[in-house]
């Protein structure tokens, strides 16, 4: 038989935060490498009764066949929220409702990018788009990370050396791995340089809702007189990762294109899911969920930064989050980060090694992740003494 | 700003079918046009009822990320049901839930086909999966149907002509849009053929168990010796297409590749989907239901075929359909099919166009297609007599 795969595909592996995941399923380690919401942020009650309601009042609309652009008044409540909330001046027909955030960063890649254009992205950046990239052979080219953002000089350069740069693609809010946010300055030059060398950004803000500490810092798309912002939104750290349900917003050059590719993809995000969103956006709007996930995610980095501080102390360094689900920790030079990770493991606690993140992860990271959304309190306190010790044994 | 697409979708358009049916929208045009389950077949009260429990009793599964490959008990029981009920020799870990069986026929151009790679293809076909292949820039060749399946010798020509032949793609079950059905004969000889040309074939089976009449055929996959069959399977049309669950077999060797694509493209199908569907089949089984949705396409489609003797008999030529959704019709060579087409939609009826189906839309068709399944017996029993006035005014 012949055994040949697309060249894209060649190079696809399963993400190694995945792989960890695997050592955590039985529940004797203590898994800080997810990013999964915490279970008590779930609106479980909500969210069976509307789908309860749907079901009842609104059966064959639910189980017929959709839109491929998503469902309408899903849509409409969409439009009205970025726009009055999110301040942002977009046209209504500019939304895809998608299968996740993933589905919509997918068919970004899909759209614009041939084999061998170039993708740049922060480094270190999330693993699943990093993914969705290599799987259309984009040739990703990864720019330092600073704790305010890219570094600045270097996208510059990117920009000038790499051919047939497609969009940039940004966390800005508690980026993935990092939890470091974008400074405005730099949301401003990053603007500026995408418009100087006639490329799009591709801006993913799954976190910005989550923030427990400072001011809010306006998205990229919110100043975007030149229409090149591509924008990706999701409900999965809100309401629920498991019902699928996020949002593209493109140009309206761009929409048609986008909507033809998830026809293609899936013909349309399953309605029942699109329509509990829309039913709770309707029913209990979001903020006051949004609070309530943030007081427990609050509390749940205050412990973190807690654990870090007594058993850690002096020893890791990392900047305070002031939202998300993670805290990036580095290593001193002296430790061996893979090692620390492997010890760590045998411990009881996963963290995920840092250059599982880079573009290149055969590159040297002293970095690890810990995430902190889904741990209980109990765990995270442990965790951390835990990871402490680690340390110490072997320092 | 630079208004580049990626080369792989500059000829996706929006498929000819989504675009007549703007038309219906407003119900005061009848719809043959659409691929609908009628609403009547839906078990919406058993949805209703099973997501009631499933929230309630399982919210956190529900609610929380899930496995790339699916949710775990339906893959169980679907493995179960294919092995017991379909009579598949296949592995239990060779079963990817899909988002549709859209997304696994995606899948498999995507994980299977450079750009200019060649799918050969039933001519006509499903235009659902001829715009996936086109979203992956394949060489699509089309080979010509009999009222038995592919001809054969336009097939082996085929394989002896293209080059990097990756799939043979077929719904050999009462084909979209042909109705037909290919015979147990040329079944076995589409698998030598392959076998010879060392290509692999992606049997497409979303109507398989919707047999109104006459005996059933064995599946490509139940004689599958040499592991070269890739079957795609669907829930849309026996519980609901609005749930959007399907599932992709594939051998043993393209598992992992398939997933990881899978994961890649929208991490999971929703959970809440797919419990919907273990539970329904757990709790009752597909077989009752299966054997009601025949009973009402059964009437639907006798409905039809006396509306076309009485109205259409002699005019236009049609083999009849021994089960699935569509009658293929194809008008006499002195009338413009396409006018003919125009004329009915003025006339309050829409079909579809033959072409719409052909790899080469351009190419000359004298079918069109009538669903029987989304129209009220009230609307069949009309839309015919309206279809053979519409013949006689132009004859």
């Amino acid at each position: 038989m012949n055994m040949q795969f697309a060249d894209r595909i060649v190079n696809l592996e399963p993400a190694a935060v995945y792989e960890i995941l695997k050592h955590t399923v039985g529940g004797k380690v203590i898994a800080f490498a997810a990013g999964n919401p915490s279970p008590d942020a779930f609106p479980a009650e909500e969210v069976a009764e509307l789908s309860s309601k749907i079901l009842k009042e609104n059966p064959i609309t639910t189980l017929q066949y959709g839109l491929s652009s998503g469902y309408e008044p899903l849509r409409q409540i969409l439009y009205t929220d970025m726009v009055e909330n999110g301040g942002l001046r977009i046209d209504d027909n500019e939304l895809l409702i998608t299968s996740g955030a993933t589905q919509g960063i997918e068919l970004c890649a899909k759209i614009f990018c041939n084999e061998g254009d170039t993708i740049i992205t922060e480094n270190p950046t999330f693993i699943g788009s990093l993914n969705s990239f290599i799987s259309y052979n984009a040739n990703i080219v990864g720019v330092d990370m600073e704790f305010d953002g890219m570094n600045m000089e270097k996208l510059e350069e990117a920009l000038k050396r790499e051919k047939n740069v497609r969009f940039i693609y940004v966390i800005p809010n508690f980026q993935n791995p990092s939890g470091w946010t974008m400074s405005l300055e730099k949301r401003k030059q990053l603007y500026a340089l995408a418009v100087k060398y006639n490329t799009l950004i591709l801006e993913d803000n799954p976190y910005g809702d989550l923030r427990y500490f400072g001011e809010h810092i306006p998205s990229i798309k919110s100043f975007d007189p030149e229409n090149i912002v591509l924008y990706a939104g999701s409900f999965s750290k809100i309401i629920s990762p498991g019902l699928r349900v996020g949002f593209m917003h493109v140009p309206t050059p761009y929409f048609n294109k986008l909507a033809v590719a998830k026809q293609a993809s899936d013909v349309h995000t399953p309605l029942l899911s699109q329509m509990i969103v829309y039913e709770y956006m309707k029913k209990y709007g979001l903020a006051n969920h949004i609070t309530k996930v943030c007081d427990i995610y609050r509390h749940k980095l205050q412990l973190t930064l807690e654990g870090l501080e007594k058993h850690l102390g002096g020893k890791v360094t990392y900047v305070k989050p002031e939202g998300g689900l993670y805290v990036f920790c580095r290593l001193p030079d002296h430790i061996d980060m893979r090692e620390y990770c492997k010890n760590a493991l045998e411990a009881g606690v996963a963290v995920v090694w840092g250059n599982a993140f880079l573009v290149d992860p055969n590159e040297k990271s002293q970095y690890f992740r810990i995430n902190f959304s889904s741990p209980t309190n109990e765990q995270l306190v442990k965790g951390l003494e835990i990871l402490g010790q680690v340390f110490d044994n072997m320092a």
